[in-house]
Protein backbone atom coordinates (compact mmCIF):
# COMPACT_ATOMS: atom_id res chain seq x y z
CA UNK A 1 0.00 0.00 0.00
CA UNK A 2 1.67 3.21 -0.81
CA UNK A 3 1.20 6.15 1.35
CA UNK A 4 -0.71 9.03 0.13
CA UNK A 5 0.87 12.52 0.65
CA UNK A 6 -0.82 15.92 0.52
CA UNK A 7 2.23 18.05 0.19
CA UNK A 8 2.35 21.03 2.29
CA UNK A 9 5.89 22.76 3.60
CA UNK A 10 9.20 23.86 2.04
CA UNK A 11 10.27 22.55 -1.18
CA UNK A 12 13.76 21.88 -2.57
CA UNK A 13 15.94 22.20 -5.94
CA UNK A 14 15.56 19.31 -8.59
CA UNK A 15 16.55 18.56 -12.33
CA UNK A 16 12.78 18.70 -13.95
CA UNK A 17 12.56 16.60 -17.20
CA UNK A 18 9.89 17.58 -19.42
CA UNK A 19 9.36 15.12 -22.06
CA UNK A 20 7.69 16.27 -25.55
CA UNK A 21 6.29 14.54 -28.16
CA UNK A 22 7.31 16.25 -31.07
CA UNK A 23 6.55 13.75 -33.82
CA UNK A 24 2.67 13.24 -34.71
CA UNK A 25 2.11 15.23 -31.73
CA UNK A 26 -1.18 15.03 -30.03
CA UNK A 27 -2.58 12.71 -32.50
CA UNK A 28 -5.58 11.47 -30.04
CA UNK A 29 -6.99 15.07 -30.54
CA UNK A 30 -7.10 14.54 -34.48
CA UNK A 31 -11.06 14.37 -35.29
CA UNK A 32 -10.93 18.28 -33.31
CA UNK A 33 -7.88 19.78 -34.36
CA UNK A 34 -5.60 19.78 -37.57
CA UNK A 35 -1.87 18.70 -37.41
CA UNK A 36 -0.85 21.96 -37.67
CA UNK A 37 -3.44 23.16 -34.92
CA UNK A 38 -1.57 20.52 -32.85
CA UNK A 39 1.49 21.45 -33.23
CA UNK A 40 0.74 24.82 -31.95
CA UNK A 41 -1.03 23.55 -29.03
CA UNK A 42 1.46 21.27 -27.90
CA UNK A 43 3.85 23.41 -28.30
CA UNK A 44 2.11 26.32 -26.10
CA UNK A 45 0.79 23.72 -23.36
CA UNK A 46 4.87 22.92 -23.43
CA UNK A 47 5.49 26.94 -22.62
CA UNK A 48 2.59 27.06 -20.11
CA UNK A 49 4.25 24.04 -18.20
CA UNK A 50 7.67 25.27 -18.50
CA UNK A 51 6.05 28.43 -17.05
CA UNK A 52 4.73 26.78 -14.15
CA UNK A 53 7.86 24.72 -13.50
CA UNK A 54 11.27 26.84 -14.13
CA UNK A 55 11.51 28.74 -10.68
CA UNK A 56 11.51 25.00 -9.07
CA UNK A 57 14.99 23.85 -10.58
CA UNK A 58 17.20 23.20 -13.86
CA UNK A 59 14.94 22.44 -16.57
CA UNK A 60 15.45 20.10 -19.49
CA UNK A 61 12.96 19.45 -22.13
CA UNK A 62 13.69 15.75 -23.62
CA UNK A 63 12.64 15.33 -27.19
CA UNK A 64 12.91 13.46 -30.69
CA UNK A 65 15.28 15.50 -32.55
CA UNK A 66 13.49 18.21 -34.54
CA UNK A 67 12.54 20.98 -31.67
CA UNK A 68 13.75 24.40 -31.72
CA UNK A 69 14.53 26.40 -28.86
CA UNK A 70 13.08 29.58 -29.93
CA UNK A 71 9.80 27.06 -29.58
CA UNK A 72 10.17 26.79 -26.51
CA UNK A 73 11.70 29.73 -24.89
CA UNK A 74 9.31 32.15 -22.80
CA UNK A 75 10.19 35.68 -21.87
CA UNK A 76 13.44 35.37 -23.43
CA UNK A 77 14.24 32.06 -21.38
CA UNK A 78 16.00 29.22 -23.57
CA UNK A 79 16.11 25.90 -22.03
CA UNK A 80 18.03 22.84 -22.39
CA UNK A 81 16.84 21.03 -24.92
CA UNK A 82 18.52 16.87 -25.08
CA UNK A 83 17.82 15.47 -28.33
CA UNK A 84 17.31 11.27 -28.29
CA UNK A 85 16.18 8.85 -30.57
CA UNK A 86 14.71 6.64 -28.37
CA UNK A 87 11.23 6.20 -27.09
CA UNK A 88 10.25 8.20 -24.23
CA UNK A 89 10.79 5.43 -21.81
CA UNK A 90 14.05 4.61 -22.43
CA UNK A 91 15.21 8.06 -23.23
CA UNK A 92 14.15 8.66 -19.21
CA UNK A 93 16.00 5.69 -18.11
CA UNK A 94 19.28 6.90 -19.58
CA UNK A 95 18.72 9.91 -18.26
CA UNK A 96 17.79 9.04 -15.03
CA UNK A 97 21.42 6.66 -15.35
CA UNK A 98 23.10 9.05 -16.26
CA UNK A 99 22.06 11.20 -12.75
CA UNK A 100 23.09 7.92 -10.79
CA UNK A 101 26.65 7.76 -12.49
CA UNK A 102 27.19 11.68 -11.98
CA UNK A 103 26.35 10.82 -8.06
CA UNK A 104 22.98 11.90 -7.91
CA UNK A 105 23.80 15.58 -7.63
CA UNK A 106 19.97 16.18 -8.38
CA UNK A 107 16.58 14.24 -7.31
CA UNK A 108 14.38 14.21 -10.94
CA UNK A 109 10.94 15.69 -11.21
CA UNK A 110 9.04 14.49 -14.76
CA UNK A 111 6.39 16.44 -15.45
CA UNK A 112 4.86 15.90 -18.68
CA UNK A 113 4.36 18.55 -21.09
CA UNK A 114 1.03 18.70 -21.76
CA UNK A 115 -0.25 18.90 -18.44
CA UNK A 116 -1.82 22.33 -19.37
CA UNK A 117 -3.63 22.74 -15.89
CA UNK A 118 -0.93 22.87 -13.97
CA UNK A 119 -0.03 25.11 -11.08
CA UNK A 120 2.69 26.18 -9.13
CA UNK A 121 0.73 24.79 -5.83
CA UNK A 122 1.06 21.10 -7.97
CA UNK A 123 4.98 21.11 -7.95
CA UNK A 124 4.88 22.57 -4.27
CA UNK A 125 3.05 19.94 -3.66
CA UNK A 126 5.24 16.82 -4.90
CA UNK A 127 7.97 18.45 -4.11
CA UNK A 128 7.00 18.24 -0.49
CA UNK A 129 5.76 14.45 -0.53
CA UNK A 130 8.36 12.29 1.25
CA UNK A 131 9.36 8.89 -0.26
CA UNK A 132 11.99 7.22 -2.55
CA UNK A 133 9.69 7.87 -5.70
CA UNK A 134 6.13 10.21 -5.45
CA UNK A 135 3.94 9.24 -8.18
CA UNK A 136 0.98 12.12 -9.66
CA UNK A 137 -1.58 10.22 -11.30
CA UNK A 138 -3.55 10.90 -14.95
CA UNK A 139 -6.48 10.18 -16.19
CA UNK A 140 -6.93 6.33 -17.39
CA UNK A 141 -3.74 4.99 -15.40
CA UNK A 142 -0.86 7.25 -16.82
CA UNK A 143 1.88 8.51 -14.48
CA UNK A 144 1.83 12.80 -15.22
CA UNK A 145 4.35 13.71 -12.71
CA UNK A 146 6.75 11.46 -10.67
CA UNK A 147 10.04 12.78 -8.39
CA UNK A 148 12.28 10.17 -8.25
CA UNK A 149 14.84 10.59 -5.35
CA UNK A 150 16.21 7.55 -5.65
CA UNK A 151 19.22 6.47 -7.98
CA UNK A 152 17.40 3.02 -8.32
CA UNK A 153 13.73 3.84 -9.68
CA UNK A 154 13.31 3.15 -13.39
CA UNK A 155 10.27 4.87 -15.72
CA UNK A 156 7.87 1.92 -17.33
CA UNK A 157 6.18 4.65 -19.81
CA UNK A 158 4.25 1.91 -21.65
CA UNK A 159 0.52 1.27 -21.11
CA UNK A 160 -0.85 1.73 -17.31
CA UNK A 161 2.17 3.16 -16.18
CA UNK A 162 0.26 4.17 -12.92
CA UNK A 163 0.38 0.53 -11.42
CA UNK A 164 3.38 -0.71 -13.18
CA UNK A 165 5.56 2.42 -11.25
CA UNK A 166 3.61 1.48 -8.07
CA UNK A 167 4.64 -2.41 -8.21
CA UNK A 168 8.21 -1.54 -10.24
CA UNK A 169 9.00 0.35 -6.67
CA UNK A 170 7.44 -2.16 -4.50
CA UNK A 171 9.61 -4.62 -6.09
CA UNK A 172 12.72 -2.39 -6.07
CA UNK A 173 12.23 -1.87 -2.34
CA UNK A 174 11.44 1.43 -2.80
CA UNK A 175 9.08 3.91 -0.46
CA UNK A 176 6.63 5.06 -3.17
CA UNK A 177 4.39 7.95 -2.19
CA UNK A 178 1.19 9.21 -4.21
CA UNK A 179 0.17 12.74 -4.98
CA UNK A 180 -2.89 13.40 -6.28
CA UNK A 181 -3.88 16.70 -7.86
CA UNK A 182 -7.16 17.60 -10.04
CA UNK A 183 -5.03 19.78 -12.08
CA UNK A 184 -1.81 17.74 -12.25
CA UNK A 185 -4.20 14.58 -13.40
CA UNK A 186 -5.89 16.59 -16.10
CA UNK A 187 -3.57 15.62 -19.06
CA UNK A 188 -4.51 17.15 -22.94
CA UNK A 189 -4.79 14.33 -24.70
CA UNK A 190 -8.39 13.77 -26.42
CA UNK A 191 -11.13 16.26 -27.81
CA UNK A 192 -13.08 16.00 -24.56
CA UNK A 193 -10.19 17.51 -22.64
CA UNK A 194 -10.46 20.23 -24.31
CA UNK A 195 -13.40 20.89 -22.37
CA UNK A 196 -10.93 20.99 -19.17
CA UNK A 197 -8.53 23.80 -21.17
CA UNK A 198 -11.25 25.97 -21.76
CA UNK A 199 -13.05 25.58 -18.39
CA UNK A 200 -10.23 25.64 -15.80
CA UNK A 201 -6.39 26.60 -17.98
CA UNK A 202 -5.04 29.66 -17.48
CA UNK A 203 -2.36 30.10 -19.90
CA UNK A 204 -1.54 30.62 -23.16
CA UNK A 205 -2.75 27.10 -23.97
CA UNK A 206 -6.42 28.44 -23.22
CA UNK A 207 -6.14 31.58 -24.52
CA UNK A 208 -4.86 29.91 -28.12
CA UNK A 209 -7.54 27.49 -28.26
CA UNK A 210 -10.09 30.53 -27.78
CA UNK A 211 -8.34 32.33 -30.25
CA UNK A 212 -8.93 28.87 -32.84
CA UNK A 213 -12.55 29.49 -32.06
CA UNK A 214 -13.18 27.08 -29.47
CA UNK A 215 -15.83 27.93 -26.99
CA UNK A 216 -18.02 26.25 -24.32
CA UNK A 217 -21.30 25.63 -25.47
CA UNK A 218 -24.71 23.61 -24.13
CA UNK A 219 -26.23 23.41 -27.35
CA UNK A 220 -23.14 22.79 -29.62
CA UNK A 221 -22.34 18.86 -29.09
CA UNK A 222 -19.07 18.84 -32.05
CA UNK A 223 -16.97 15.95 -32.00
CA UNK A 224 -19.04 14.06 -29.75
CA UNK A 225 -18.94 10.14 -29.33
CA UNK A 226 -22.22 8.92 -27.55
CA UNK A 227 -20.20 7.61 -24.65
CA UNK A 228 -18.20 11.09 -24.10
CA UNK A 229 -20.60 13.83 -25.31
CA UNK A 230 -18.14 17.13 -25.03
CA UNK A 231 -20.08 20.35 -25.15
CA UNK A 232 -17.18 21.99 -27.23
CA UNK A 233 -18.63 24.69 -29.68
CA UNK A 234 -16.31 25.83 -32.86
CA UNK A 235 -16.92 28.98 -34.81
CA UNK A 236 -19.72 31.55 -34.34
CA UNK A 237 -22.70 30.93 -32.34
CA UNK A 238 -25.14 32.51 -29.80
CA UNK A 239 -24.87 29.36 -27.27
CA UNK A 240 -21.30 30.02 -25.67
CA UNK A 241 -21.49 29.92 -22.02
CA UNK A 242 -20.06 32.61 -20.42
CA UNK A 243 -17.23 32.03 -17.60
CA UNK B 1 -12.37 35.40 -10.87
CA UNK B 2 -13.30 32.95 -8.29
CA UNK B 3 -10.87 32.06 -5.01
CA UNK B 4 -8.97 28.64 -4.77
CA UNK B 5 -8.71 26.80 -1.46
CA UNK B 6 -7.04 23.90 -0.74
CA UNK B 7 -8.70 23.22 2.35
CA UNK B 8 -6.78 22.99 5.72
CA UNK B 9 -8.02 23.46 9.07
CA UNK B 10 -10.96 22.20 11.03
CA UNK B 11 -14.52 21.60 9.90
CA UNK B 12 -18.21 22.18 10.66
CA UNK B 13 -21.30 20.25 11.14
CA UNK B 14 -23.46 20.38 8.15
CA UNK B 15 -26.55 19.00 6.21
CA UNK B 16 -25.15 16.51 3.51
CA UNK B 17 -27.26 15.94 0.51
CA UNK B 18 -26.38 13.25 -1.68
CA UNK B 19 -28.61 12.44 -4.84
CA UNK B 20 -29.21 9.57 -6.16
CA UNK B 21 -30.35 8.91 -9.27
CA UNK B 22 -32.76 5.62 -9.18
CA UNK B 23 -34.38 5.20 -12.91
CA UNK B 24 -32.05 4.06 -15.47
CA UNK B 25 -28.81 4.63 -12.78
CA UNK B 26 -25.77 4.80 -15.05
CA UNK B 27 -27.13 4.60 -17.92
CA UNK B 28 -24.09 5.85 -19.51
CA UNK B 29 -22.33 2.70 -18.20
CA UNK B 30 -24.51 0.68 -20.48
CA UNK B 31 -21.41 -0.32 -22.83
CA UNK B 32 -20.05 -1.93 -19.88
CA UNK B 33 -22.40 -3.28 -17.72
CA UNK B 34 -26.15 -4.66 -17.83
CA UNK B 35 -28.97 -2.94 -16.22
CA UNK B 36 -29.04 -5.32 -12.90
CA UNK B 37 -25.25 -4.61 -12.47
CA UNK B 38 -25.31 -0.75 -13.31
CA UNK B 39 -27.92 -1.07 -10.46
CA UNK B 40 -25.94 -3.16 -7.93
CA UNK B 41 -22.70 -0.68 -8.88
CA UNK B 42 -25.19 2.71 -8.13
CA UNK B 43 -26.05 1.10 -5.06
CA UNK B 44 -22.54 0.36 -4.10
CA UNK B 45 -20.85 3.92 -5.12
CA UNK B 46 -23.41 5.38 -2.61
CA UNK B 47 -22.60 3.43 -0.23
CA UNK B 48 -19.18 4.27 -0.49
CA UNK B 49 -20.33 7.93 -0.81
CA UNK B 50 -21.89 7.96 2.75
CA UNK B 51 -19.91 6.15 4.37
CA UNK B 52 -17.18 8.72 3.58
CA UNK B 53 -19.58 11.77 4.22
CA UNK B 54 -21.27 10.33 7.85
CA UNK B 55 -19.60 11.78 10.00
CA UNK B 56 -19.01 15.32 8.90
CA UNK B 57 -22.80 15.79 9.58
CA UNK B 58 -26.31 14.70 8.95
CA UNK B 59 -27.53 12.80 5.96
CA UNK B 60 -30.52 13.10 3.49
CA UNK B 61 -30.43 10.35 0.59
CA UNK B 62 -32.25 12.66 -1.85
CA UNK B 63 -34.14 10.28 -4.64
CA UNK B 64 -37.46 9.56 -6.69
CA UNK B 65 -39.73 7.36 -5.13
CA UNK B 66 -38.64 3.12 -5.19
CA UNK B 67 -35.01 3.66 -3.00
CA UNK B 68 -35.16 1.54 -0.20
CA UNK B 69 -33.80 2.17 3.27
CA UNK B 70 -31.70 -1.14 3.28
CA UNK B 71 -30.22 -0.65 -0.15
CA UNK B 72 -28.20 2.13 1.13
CA UNK B 73 -27.85 1.02 5.24
CA UNK B 74 -24.41 0.87 5.92
CA UNK B 75 -23.18 -0.93 9.05
CA UNK B 76 -26.54 -0.31 10.49
CA UNK B 77 -27.21 2.90 9.98
CA UNK B 78 -30.43 3.86 7.82
CA UNK B 79 -29.91 7.00 6.26
CA UNK B 80 -32.80 9.89 5.72
CA UNK B 81 -34.24 9.40 2.36
CA UNK B 82 -36.08 12.33 0.94
CA UNK B 83 -38.52 11.26 -1.84
CA UNK B 84 -39.20 13.79 -4.67
CA UNK B 85 -41.12 13.61 -8.29
CA UNK B 86 -38.74 16.77 -9.28
CA UNK B 87 -35.67 16.29 -11.55
CA UNK B 88 -32.59 17.04 -9.72
CA UNK B 89 -32.04 20.30 -10.19
CA UNK B 90 -35.40 21.29 -8.99
CA UNK B 91 -35.38 18.98 -5.93
CA UNK B 92 -32.42 20.06 -4.77
CA UNK B 93 -33.72 24.06 -5.15
CA UNK B 94 -36.64 23.34 -3.52
CA UNK B 95 -34.46 21.63 -0.53
CA UNK B 96 -32.17 24.65 -0.23
CA UNK B 97 -35.38 26.95 -0.39
CA UNK B 98 -36.90 24.95 2.37
CA UNK B 99 -33.74 25.37 4.50
CA UNK B 100 -33.71 28.80 3.84
CA UNK B 101 -37.87 29.30 4.87
CA UNK B 102 -36.68 27.34 8.47
CA UNK B 103 -33.95 30.20 8.80
CA UNK B 104 -30.79 28.51 7.33
CA UNK B 105 -30.09 26.36 10.32
CA UNK B 106 -27.35 24.02 8.69
CA UNK B 107 -25.29 25.35 5.56
CA UNK B 108 -26.01 22.37 2.81
CA UNK B 109 -23.44 19.84 1.38
CA UNK B 110 -24.53 18.19 -1.79
CA UNK B 111 -22.15 15.16 -2.66
CA UNK B 112 -22.91 13.21 -5.78
CA UNK B 113 -23.57 9.58 -5.42
CA UNK B 114 -21.39 8.19 -7.71
CA UNK B 115 -17.86 9.93 -6.42
CA UNK B 116 -16.59 6.47 -5.22
CA UNK B 117 -13.09 7.79 -5.06
CA UNK B 118 -14.25 10.00 -2.84
CA UNK B 119 -12.30 10.56 0.42
CA UNK B 120 -12.71 11.70 4.18
CA UNK B 121 -9.66 14.61 3.10
CA UNK B 122 -12.21 15.88 0.49
CA UNK B 123 -14.91 16.85 2.68
CA UNK B 124 -12.44 18.72 5.38
CA UNK B 125 -11.18 20.27 2.69
CA UNK B 126 -14.43 21.50 1.00
CA UNK B 127 -15.78 22.14 4.88
CA UNK B 128 -12.70 24.54 5.30
CA UNK B 129 -13.15 26.71 2.41
CA UNK B 130 -14.27 29.97 2.94
CA UNK B 131 -16.95 31.82 0.68
CA UNK B 132 -20.77 31.95 -0.02
CA UNK B 133 -20.47 28.73 -2.09
CA UNK B 134 -17.82 26.32 -2.65
CA UNK B 135 -17.89 24.66 -6.21
CA UNK B 136 -16.10 21.32 -6.68
CA UNK B 137 -15.61 20.66 -10.37
CA UNK B 138 -16.04 17.29 -11.83
CA UNK B 139 -14.54 16.37 -14.89
CA UNK B 140 -16.54 17.13 -18.53
CA UNK B 141 -17.52 20.93 -16.78
CA UNK B 142 -20.04 19.13 -13.96
CA UNK B 143 -19.99 19.98 -10.37
CA UNK B 144 -19.24 17.27 -8.12
CA UNK B 145 -19.64 18.82 -4.88
CA UNK B 146 -21.22 22.12 -3.95
CA UNK B 147 -21.10 23.40 -0.10
CA UNK B 148 -23.74 26.45 0.15
CA UNK B 149 -22.93 28.73 3.07
CA UNK B 150 -25.77 31.50 1.84
CA UNK B 151 -29.85 30.95 1.28
CA UNK B 152 -29.31 32.82 -1.72
CA UNK B 153 -27.41 30.13 -4.17
CA UNK B 154 -29.25 27.90 -6.48
CA UNK B 155 -28.27 25.27 -8.29
CA UNK B 156 -28.07 24.88 -12.32
CA UNK B 157 -27.75 21.14 -12.42
CA UNK B 158 -28.28 21.05 -16.16
CA UNK B 159 -25.72 20.96 -18.90
CA UNK B 160 -21.90 22.40 -18.36
CA UNK B 161 -23.30 23.26 -14.36
CA UNK B 162 -19.68 24.01 -13.34
CA UNK B 163 -19.26 27.61 -15.08
CA UNK B 164 -22.61 28.23 -14.68
CA UNK B 165 -22.75 27.74 -11.00
CA UNK B 166 -19.94 30.04 -10.83
CA UNK B 167 -21.92 32.39 -13.30
CA UNK B 168 -25.07 32.32 -10.28
CA UNK B 169 -22.91 33.39 -7.46
CA UNK B 170 -21.00 36.31 -9.44
CA UNK B 171 -24.45 37.38 -10.79
CA UNK B 172 -25.67 37.24 -7.06
CA UNK B 173 -23.49 38.99 -5.60
CA UNK B 174 -21.63 36.10 -3.93
CA UNK B 175 -18.55 35.34 -2.64
CA UNK B 176 -17.87 31.96 -5.02
CA UNK B 177 -14.44 29.82 -3.87
CA UNK B 178 -13.24 26.38 -5.73
CA UNK B 179 -12.14 23.88 -4.27
CA UNK B 180 -10.03 21.37 -6.75
CA UNK B 181 -9.53 17.62 -5.85
CA UNK B 182 -8.15 14.30 -8.07
CA UNK B 183 -11.22 12.03 -6.27
CA UNK B 184 -13.82 14.68 -5.87
CA UNK B 185 -13.37 15.28 -9.71
CA UNK B 186 -13.64 11.60 -10.39
CA UNK B 187 -17.58 10.93 -11.02
CA UNK B 188 -18.44 7.23 -12.20
CA UNK B 189 -20.02 7.51 -15.31
CA UNK B 190 -18.94 6.40 -18.50
CA UNK B 191 -16.71 2.94 -18.97
CA UNK B 192 -13.52 4.64 -19.31
CA UNK B 193 -13.92 5.81 -15.33
CA UNK B 194 -14.43 2.32 -14.37
CA UNK B 195 -10.57 2.47 -14.70
CA UNK B 196 -9.95 4.70 -12.65
CA UNK B 197 -12.10 2.47 -9.90
CA UNK B 198 -9.88 -0.30 -10.33
CA UNK B 199 -6.78 1.99 -9.67
CA UNK B 200 -7.81 3.98 -7.38
CA UNK B 201 -11.37 3.01 -5.36
CA UNK B 202 -11.01 1.59 -2.22
CA UNK B 203 -14.23 0.79 -0.97
CA UNK B 204 -17.03 -1.50 -2.01
CA UNK B 205 -17.62 -0.33 -5.27
CA UNK B 206 -14.46 -1.22 -6.37
CA UNK B 207 -14.62 -4.86 -4.54
CA UNK B 208 -17.94 -5.56 -6.35
CA UNK B 209 -16.50 -4.79 -10.01
CA UNK B 210 -13.94 -6.87 -9.23
CA UNK B 211 -16.28 -9.94 -8.40
CA UNK B 212 -18.40 -8.96 -12.12
CA UNK B 213 -14.63 -10.27 -12.96
CA UNK B 214 -13.00 -6.81 -14.59
CA UNK B 215 -9.33 -6.33 -14.00
CA UNK B 216 -6.95 -3.95 -15.38
CA UNK B 217 -5.29 -5.11 -18.68
CA UNK B 218 -2.46 -3.25 -20.69
CA UNK B 219 -3.30 -6.22 -23.61
CA UNK B 220 -7.28 -6.73 -23.64
CA UNK B 221 -8.81 -3.49 -24.77
CA UNK B 222 -12.32 -3.78 -24.57
CA UNK B 223 -15.26 -1.65 -24.90
CA UNK B 224 -13.41 1.32 -26.50
CA UNK B 225 -13.86 3.81 -28.71
CA UNK B 226 -11.09 4.76 -31.05
CA UNK B 227 -10.78 8.10 -28.79
CA UNK B 228 -10.69 6.81 -25.62
CA UNK B 229 -9.17 3.11 -25.43
CA UNK B 230 -9.58 1.76 -21.88
CA UNK B 231 -7.57 -0.33 -20.04
CA UNK B 232 -9.99 -2.82 -18.95
CA UNK B 233 -10.72 -6.76 -19.27
CA UNK B 234 -13.24 -8.86 -18.16
CA UNK B 235 -13.50 -12.40 -17.24
CA UNK B 236 -10.09 -14.88 -17.07
CA UNK B 237 -7.35 -13.28 -18.84
CA UNK B 238 -3.44 -13.80 -18.36
CA UNK B 239 -2.86 -10.12 -18.54
CA UNK B 240 -4.07 -9.02 -15.68
CA UNK B 241 -1.71 -6.02 -14.20
CA UNK B 242 -0.92 -6.31 -10.31
CA UNK B 243 -1.53 -3.48 -8.14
Amino acid sequence: MALYCEGNGDSRSVRIVVPFKFNGAKSRLAPALKPEERRLLALAMTRDVLRTVSEFGTVTVLSRPGLYAEDIEIAGDVFEILESDLDLNDALNELIEDEARRGWQKDVLIVMADLALLAKNDIVGILNCPGDVILSPGRGGGTNMILINSPVFRTCYRGLSFPKHLAFAREAGLEATVFESFRASSDIDQPEDLVELLLHGRGEARALLEQMGFFLSDEVRAMTSPNAPIMLGHGPADSRIRM
